[in-house]
């Protein structure tokens, strides 16, 4: 597929979704102070960021709500709590797992929510309850997403095959998810080209949400939109699991569009991301995540390695060929 | 030009040149220890390094020997007390900046030397200079390279007439350096083939030196390397002036040709970066780093920011927005 972005020139499809609080939230068990949360969305409002995800709907049957911050299960008091009726042209996502959340009860409809979009993580092999998650919501009236993880350990056929589905489907975009970050650049133009064929026969916008094992967030992220993939997630300071993701600060300097704003961002990090990090919450490129990454591997290894504050990278990197 | 390399097969021309002492030496004022470099000597060649580079040829009227150490002269009994005669594959370079060296006396003839490689680093605008380097490094025996820094910077109209004199002359190989880690993978690869046509050309191979300034300096180096580019700059962990370099560990687990092997690598890091690290001597990305890099500036005001231990990022970028 011909390149349809350029360094130069203004692309009015882009949107910059922060997933901070989302992914960031994996790291200190979305234990975020609300003076945290409360300027986050004033510092994205500011710097013009078009959609902030504030978590997971994640189920109170199955995850204690003693053991997690308040945005693992996005409760929309909570949400209203920061952002009012949020009088903004920001929108306001959530993401929802296949099997990890009770939406038919969990997920109101849209004329008594201040949420706009719904993303429904899901991995290859659970796409109908996707679908039936996504049908949901587009009838509660929702805009609606689905993000099939881990596309990097799935088949082409079956990825294909899913992409078919969703297009047939009411979902109004699809996300390419480098959950392992372990895809190059050019495969990175690959996957798109795929997703943007269904895209454009179907409808739908496609998205890209990168992971940092490998340096290559940001670098697939930008290479992503190159191809004319639109929604891009990043979060402050690359803040997510593990590695982490794409930086906001990186995305914002690079997008050409004036109505994005790097200022706040750099001035929420000074004030806001530096005390989180002196405070021992910890995630960015290492080489454990590198090696996951590498072999295309979960990060969950490497991330148990960090905790236990390990540095024998060479037995990390035995055991990890023994999995 | 038409991708030459794919993710699944080796090209055999791939040069890996490990630039730790002489790029991370910017960092500590190459207060390496004789272990530290005897053990990275080691790591290398176990690893499948093509070129280990030692350090610069600087001149001693112009530099203090007393305030650098000894890797910034590279003497040749310097490097032959942990090389000796140097029975292994790899190949040996040392860096000399055009205007900072004392070439004609520094420099002595191949055959009474250990070194195989002399790059000679030029801005653009002392190209004459640096051919008068190369003629003379070349006369004396040895293989060489010119590598125009700070080329973001500067007019394209003038890159291409410094590619036709290199072209003209007996310079080995050319590269492509990213001095202030600005360019993009586009701009990168557009790079790459305004390079190799000259290469083709005249016989030249093409290299690439990243900077990490934007996390892209590994996305870079594969990148390029997929135009064709054939000799791939990388230090351990990344350690380069300011933000780093293309890290080893990436581009190793990265390259498909069974000769690279990571493992050594990892040890090297494990035994000899981490306890470096902990010493306080500091590389790697970072906020102010990314502005420089956004901002196609040179990385000192950044690097005077962080070691001044300062943190007010809106204050360092408002400052850099009035160079």
């Amino acid at each position: 597929m011909a390149q349809k972005g350029d360094l130069m020139t203004v692309r009015g499809d882009i949107r910059v979704l922060d997933a901070t609080i989302r992914d960031g939230g994996l790291v200190n068990d979305f234990m975020f102070t609300d003076d945290f949360i409360n300027a986050l969305y004033r510092a994205n409002v500011k710097a013009g960021v078009d959609i902030m995800e504030f978590g997971y709907k994640a189920s109170k049957e199955m995850f204690d709500v003693n053991k997690f911050g308040k945005w693992k299960f996005c409760d929309e008091e909570s949400i209203r709590g920061i952002v009012g009726d949020n009088n903004s042209d920001m929108k306001i996502s959530v993401m929802a797992d296949v099997g990890r959340c009770d939406y038919k009860k969990d997920i109101i409809p849209k004329s008594e929510s201040v949420i706009d979009f719904v993303r429904v993580a899901t991995y290859v092999y659970q796409m109908p309850a996707a679908i039936e998650m996504i049908e949901d919501a587009k009838a509660k009236g929702y805009e609606v997403t689905c993000n099939i993880m881990a596309i990097s350990n799935a088949q082409e056929g079956d990825v294909s095959q899913a992409l078919e589905m969703l297009g047939h489907s009411s979902v109004d975009g699809i996300y390419i998810v480098d959950s392992y970050g372990s895809l190059f650049p050019e495969q990175m133009r690959r996957l798109a080209d795929l997703y943007l064929e269904t895209g454009e026969k179907y409808g739908k916008f496609i998205g890209v949400h990168g992971h940092n094992n490998q340096q290559l967030a940001f670098a697939n992220t930008i290479e992503a939109a190159a191809q004319g993939v639109s929604f891009l997630d990043a979060t402050m300071m690359g803040m997510g699991r593990g590695c982490g993701n794409c930086a906001m600060e990186l995305l914002l300097s690079f997008l050409k569009n004036p109505k994005y704003n790097v200022f706040p961002v750099l001035k929420f990090i000074e004030e806001h991301m530096l005390p989180l990090r002196a405070q021992g919450v910890n995630w960015g490129y290492d080489i454990p995540y590198l090696l996951t990454g590498h072999l295309n591997q979960h990060p969950s290894a490497a991330i148990e390695f960090m905790k236990a504050g390990r540095s024998d990278y060479t037995d990390f990197y035995t055991d990890l060929l023994d999995k």
